[in-house]
């Protein structure tokens, strides 16, 4: 099933269940208000708005009215937990290569994760707000899960059956902040500011076979300022399935329902071609662009974000159809 | 005024007011259920709950029972945010100095910060359960502060003024396991398991001048296995104020309602005495402990704390009572 939350002047926003093609929604009114009320209590009221997702699947449900992505909010305005993996290694080799830097070998056996605020999520149209230009403002392309509860030192594969949906992320970046933060070593924190999410979130039995073993199997689509710059795989190239990130977080303490867990920038490996590497399937994130640029000629040509620029992130299904929505921003000066 | 909440079976738990001696509670049924509602709607619900207060206080309020800090979880027994600060620059120094590295320069312009899980706190009298005795377990009594919605931008003293309540925190840390952490840059994350907060959170106006720019000019007292070992003054030597420890996540972000910032590890200088160095007011973590010994004997010689220890950790007002309560934990195995 879909579940959004639509804005209506509260902080959570009014539930609404999304049919599977987007095209209309009903309120969930009398079943639950809030996102994070259904995640509290999962077993007991899921069913009842899966009821109501294939009564509006058939066209059946009364009161349906167009589903408008342009009125929701994260489908969790604000959460308990968001934390965020950095899941594919290709990334994270390519801006180690840039800059000559080795990755270190514990990359590779232990997911890399930080943790991110989550007490104002910035919806999927809203505009994100930056007081500064010059702060290397940039977009990330990602996947998220939506957990319910997963006790202490459960496995990875204990934490997959801990998964409640699924939704898309753009974890904004502020890129001229951050060598100084991780110089702190405490993680990031100036450089990591509101986070905005898909207008849907979507349950794993949506997926079919694209979702498997913790892992989205179908493509990442990222436009900036309207041209494609990225077509990632989710799937193949992610280092660390979503089971694996959140038995990370689950190794010393509780993750309790309604956690995000984000997979990091979705990259993907360059093919061999004429002797040259040719990264086919562009970029999730203005940075990875950078460092690939930095490897073919020394130095990146390519600026980040400016006031006005935007940034479309979607994913299509094998259908062909938009699963989540779209993640349509734009980059604004901070009025004030 | 003070709240807390009670054990419910519930999430959130069951939002109570509780007098000002701590020996009366009072439901705020009807006002009330969770205590993020009231910070979410602060103008308009505090007030209700002030009145219930003070007819508590006057010990005319109807259905009145002893408080029980046993029946405490933390007053947000899960928050939006969890940012702590290490707003006492000695303990850093301490710190780096007992392994002979510098402290730097922006350390003293900048506060430095981490982002905490906030979506499983434990209750202040809840064992604090780990799987392994071997990771380094430590306490770190704090001063934390609840905000209200602090806008991005604000400044240090704007942010001052979105302060709502204070309490007490006990940072659990896993010492052994920091190293590797931090050594990735991307801050702590299973060497921080889930912090407790003390009984109770009271308003600043409750402090009259023990309040003032945004420090708590308190005694911080630790006891571990029942004998004191930090009776720390929590204001002076506190190098960052609360105000500019919310700027710092403000500068990018918006701080949201509910959020939580701590203070970090209360520490004290040395006071010197016949040309030696004596910490006189003890320490409120046993890292802290650990890189004194280690300056002064080239090695540590306290052990972390092993299963069965117990930690407390209260703050007197200048009337000699205790004004949130006491944080009393076990260190437990985790069963299972």
């Amino acid at each position: 099933m879909k579940l959004a939350s639509y804005k209506d002047g509260s902080r959570d926003g009014q539930l609404v269940v999304v049919s599977r093609d987007l095209s209309t929604a009903h309120y969930a009114t009398g079943i639950a208000d809030r996102l994070q009320q259904v995640l509290d209590d999962w077993g007991f009221l899921s069913p009842q708005l899966q009821d109501l997702y294939e009564t509006l699947n058939q066209g059946k449900a009364r009161h349906a009215f167009p589903f408008d992505p342009a009125q929701c909010m994260s489908p969790l305005p604000r959460a308990y937990q968001w934390a965020d993996g950095s899941a594919y290694i290709n990334h994270v080799e390519l801006v180690r290569l840039a800059r000559n830097a080795k990755v270190p070998e514990n990359y590779y056996t232990e997911p890399l994760m930080y943790q991110g605020g989550s007490d104002d999520f910035l919806g999927p149209r809203d505009d994100a707000q930056f007081a500064s230009e010059d702060w290397g403002i940039d977009f990330e392309a990602e996947v998220a899960v939506v957990t319910g509860d997963v006790p202490m030192t459960s496995t990875p594969e204990q934490a997959l059956e801990g998964i409640r949906l699924l939704m898309l992320a753009n974890d904004w970046s502020l890129r001229h902040l951050i060598p100084d933060e991780l110089a702190k070593s405490f993680g990031f924190f100036q450089s990591k500011p509101a986070t905005a999410f898909s207008p849907v979130a979507v349950t794993p039995d949506e997926f079919g076979d694209a979702w498997q073993g913790g892992k989205l199997h179908l493509t990442l689509q990222t436009q900036w300022n309207g041209r494609t710059v990225g077509m990632c795989d989710a799937g193949q190239e992610m280092t660390f399935h979503f089971g694996q990130l959140i038995a990370h977080i689950c190794k010393t303490r509780n993750v309790r329902a309604g956690s995000i867990v984000g997979s990091g920038t979705v990259s993907n490996r360059a093919v061999e071609k004429d002797d040259n590497k040719e990264w086919v399937k562009g970029y999730s994130c203005i940075a990875e662009k950078r460092a690939i640029e930095t490897i073919l000629d020394g130095k990146p040509s390519t600026e980040f974000m400016k006031f006005g620029d935007t940034v479309r992130i979607e994913m299509k299904g094998k259908d062909g159809q938009s699963v989540f929505g779209a993640i349509e921003q734009k980059v604004a000066k901070l009025a004030g």
